[in-house]
């Protein structure tokens, strides 16, 4: 089983890759056969040829992330961080508060990530 | 499907029932053969008659409950979110850093409730 400190290190790799916009360091967590559901509610992507392209327009909208409160591990191979996003949309500035749930392989890289977030967690901030 | 008013309304019911140490309370919150995984990696409790003496016994460590950040919905019958719970342990009083993460019967009851801690997210606050 994967420690608390690698998964707790590897949730917070995500946070720093995103906010340098490095679409491939993102996906250098992922196993190969990952799946990915963001938000929990749409169909999974399922494997790197599906996510890549899903980081890379992320990363596009100027997205940020900022950790809310301390990530959590789990007593299995499991872990869970809430973070608010800012990014550009089409209407303007705007933040989406989301929790992401990752499970990990044996090998430390993320096998799942589902986002909890819903239309109602999403607002606007002003202007693009 | 169950809206992301309803989820978000009953997850703060289930802080506020947590707060009056209201076991009732929280297990009315659950339905019938609920299943309950606290901390995840632990075998998961069935049934609400498994699921009452979990919360009898937690509320009498004196557990109180604080939102870490805002409730997260989603696009389906899920939501979550992260808190710090205070509670008295043989060795002291202690905290907590949980995510939890529900989902939702076509009710508004929760058929599933999974915690995301790990020994790393308890640390301990001083004598009893």
């Amino acid at each position: 089983m994967v420690s608390e400190q690698t998964m707790k290190q590897a949730m917070q790799a995500y946070i720093d890759a995103f906010n340098r916009s490095d679409v491939d360091g993102i996906v250098s967590l992922y196993a190969d056969d990952a799946t990915v559901e963001d938000p929990v509610g749409k169909a999974p992507l399922v494997g790197k040829a599906r996510i890549g392209p899903f980081y890379k327009m992320a990363v596009a909208t100027g997205a940020k992330l900022a950790l809310a409160a301390p990530i959590r591990a789990s007593h299995g191979n499991a872990a869970a961080m809430a973070f608010d996003v800012q990014l550009n949309m089409p209407q303007g500035r705007a933040l989406i508060r989301v929790i992401d749930v990752m499970t990990f392989d044996a090998t430390g890289k993320f096998a799942s990530m589902r986002a909890y977030w819903g239309p109602g967690d999403m607002q606007l901030l002003g202007p693009a």
